[in-house]
């Protein structure tokens, strides 16, 4: 049985929700799911909505045609349509630090992430391993004075592996402005602290030194403007006057992984709409 | 601007999203919110929707008998109908305790709930001046041997109150069965424990001897069997080997009020429909 | 029973806890409470000492000779002694919003707080009520362009009731760094954001524009600063994209108020230390 | 630099703090960390003291005999006294699930466990290669109709890598009592329900069941009695009417991983101390 899900966003007005679960409807899909959300500032409205192919009399290709026609209805349409069996290529970029890396390798093989990482990228050899364990390619492009270059060799190899995704699994490089362009809503960060308190280098010391008794972790997209684009996921933990600058680093260590395993699951599940600099995540 | 709420229950089948947000929109509603649910074992389908009455051209007493010629479309349908300003109302049982009445009163009064607390009663006078400080009457019933008696004078209080929501609030006295059969899905509770763990007396105590390293609280509705009514709201907060029973009671409280809140605030927007023995709360 | 707590801190050297526990039971007291901690950058230690007086052989006033000489052993070496019946005394200074100063309140009269609220200031007449509800004094001291006449006022009151301690339940006046510099580490505040992220003004629209997905409150000690003091206590609470702003403020609510009373609480029981700006609180 | 971990228990008296304090000053020995904690109703007082023996005078062998006399003057004195460099060794008792597995020797590869994992032991030989991955040995051992023949080869396991420390990481074999009994306050097992809810098998089918809104996980020690033992660690996670039990399943793996490995941290640190069926852990 194949599933669509379409995500939607307009200018909201009466009618869209009919219209569209009419249309789901008329041709036989069964709803499964239906997440829908209207800003309250901007009038503006999102939906994801799930729907069973089973009976549905309109083969996926004739979708796309079908919503273009309903969407002259509406103002500012806009749509994302896909199917259970197009799952999305997931590249990771990684540094020296395995903890983000092997969590998002054990969700892959245990079925935690409708998508398929097919290839890990790093600065570094150290983590060489990793990827052969778990059966996938690894690729070392070590860092160098000349990123422009280092960079092509990366998107090189995002072409050659087809991705539509790419995680910074703790990568410790800033991207260039031109990749993130490249890559608008494609590239997911985990940023070791509660944003944006601790934007930059080394936030746990920021933290150590402030002395807050909560730190956080931060899972975003990535875009020109170092450590402020949307925020997908984020999720804390207690500390204390006992915990040093290490303790902060390995209690961090278990938040970041799961608060960007938890954001990677939710873009791939096609679960998060983007309303300028914020995210709508559908649970 | 008047605000409809419908919660509506039935088998699931193709189309039922698209007739009831087809009907919302045919009369010119607006949809505000919506949410369903679709359980996996038993194929039964429930929503939530709310929509705005501005430009709805069907008076809120014409909509019932229309909502009646549409469920013969669908298997078991059901649904209950509310307008925001049908405010529930709601009675208070409490005893000894205050934390969980004020807490309720001082939300009330802030706007919080979506109701109108209309009386305090309790088997003690002890409380007597929180509710009159909130400007509501305060009913004594003293406990009694005979507590046929006691509840026929309760019953007369929420009649001449015209009570639709009845809430123990640290409540110390077993309802018999009877009570519990004239309210179904109409009296809510705060147990003080993390059921289905520690059901009956002195759950703190019980909690101490067992040694968890975490206690809970739960709201659940009130049937005959007691502490095993349907789960509205659950929280948990750590404890440790320093806790004595006096600590896990303090920090027990602070739960029970946040706990019972949420479910009174869930019931009185309409969020909580029951399957069997469990609740969709929807958030 | 009387119970003293002496808070100790000095440059670390071997000796110090075998020192100060031998003082204690040489006199014949019986420690119960114990902890200790050395800052491993500055290589300062802090304890807290709590013992039984039952069978202590030096009387109260006997005991700060005794440990000065003690002193003179360590370096840099200054206590803080109390005795459990020496509670301190608290003003509180509120605006309009009542639910810290309820709570507060509330956990004063249930016995959670180690010591005397003994008046309730504010700016406002509208809460003026609760206190009394509660059997406090009320004292209106209303705003005024000369904010010098007006803490002249304030300081009146607080040095007419003999107050240890001040706690801004919500106060939504900057204090003078004049007032600030008389009160050190005596005035608590609670600000409705997780510090240091939204500092300043609407804390709740920052977080809302920012699309952050936990929100935060943060309890410190008041200095000349803005929201720059020390740390005692935060916490957080989940949110999502469809929290608009007044829902951040009914879920800050919740936290505002139970993280202000744990800060206070913490401090009451004499479990605060500083070092530099930042707090070490014994749990 | 060695230090050294002592861990205390005797009946409560006045002295004990101040004897133990002292016989590590008098040999030249700094107190790195200390906490104690004395059982209101039993009266029991429980310690745990770290030192550094850079300059202590005793050589390590010499400390048991000291301790022995000193403990002459308390009653009911017993201790447990470790070097840093006495790391414990583990074996890890495995099934099919690799989560706990991978969790506990990431963890143990980043140092974060004070302890050596040595072998691995699985009745299914389905996660061969990930202790061999990590480089460590891995030992298939069938279950068998014969248990107790299949305990024999087990302990002979135990026995060769000189175990200390046995982790059920989600092995799904129940142990024998004689097992139990050989290895007391030995053997860590993670069950995956916040105990005493949900008993024995299949908790999260039972937790569906019950319609929970919190699930949890519990770290405890092994005994005979299933599901009883003392608990070491617990925490939950929030859960839906949306979450299926497989959404359980998934949800509670990050549970069980990240309890167990506190567990297993907590013990191999030496911060878990047993009161009866309870568990004293210091932070």
């Amino acid at each position: 049985m194949t599933v669509a899900t379409l995500l939607v966003q307009c200018t909201d007005r009466t009618g869209i929700v009919a219209n569209l679960t009419n249309f789901v409807a008329e041709y036989g899909g069964n709803i499964l799911d239906l997440d829908q959300h209207t800003d309250e500032e901007t009038r503006r409205f999102f939906m994801r909505l799930v729907w069973s192919m089973e009976r549905f009399s309109l083969g996926r290709e004739e979708v796309p045609a079908a919503l273009r026609i309903l969407a002259k209805k509406f103002d500012d349409f806009s749509f994302d349509l896909s199917f259970a069996d197009d799952r999305r290529r997931v590249a990771i970029l990684c540094s020296r630090t395995p903890h983000c890396l092997y969590d998002l390798l054990l969700r892959h093989r245990m079925g935690e992430l409708e998508g398929e990482i097919v290839v890990v990228v790093s600065n570094h050899a150290d983590l060489k391993e990793v990827p052969e364990h778990f059966g996938l390619p690894f690729v070392h492009i070590p860092a160098d004075a000349d990123r422009a270059a280092v960079e092509a060799r990366q998107q090189a190899v995002f072409e050659q592996y087809g991705i539509d995704l790419i995680v910074l699994a703790r990568y410790m490089q800033v991207l260039s402005p031109e990749l993130c362009a490249r890559w608008p809503r494609q590239i997911i960060n985990i940023h070791h602290s509660f944003l944006p308190a601790f934007v930059g280098a080394r936030p746990y010391h920021q933290a150590k030194a402030r002395g807050v008794k909560v730190i956080g972790a931060t899972a975003h997209y990535v875009t020109a403007d170092l450590d402020q684009g949307p925020i997908i996921e984020q999720d804390v933990v207690r500390v204390s006057h006992r915990d040093t600058v290490d303790d902060l680093v390995r209690k961090g260590r278990d938040l970041e992984r799961q608060v960007l395993s938890r954001a990677v699951r939710a873009h791939l599940q096609r679960r998060v709409l983007l309303e300028g600099n914020r995210t709508i995540v559908f649970s």
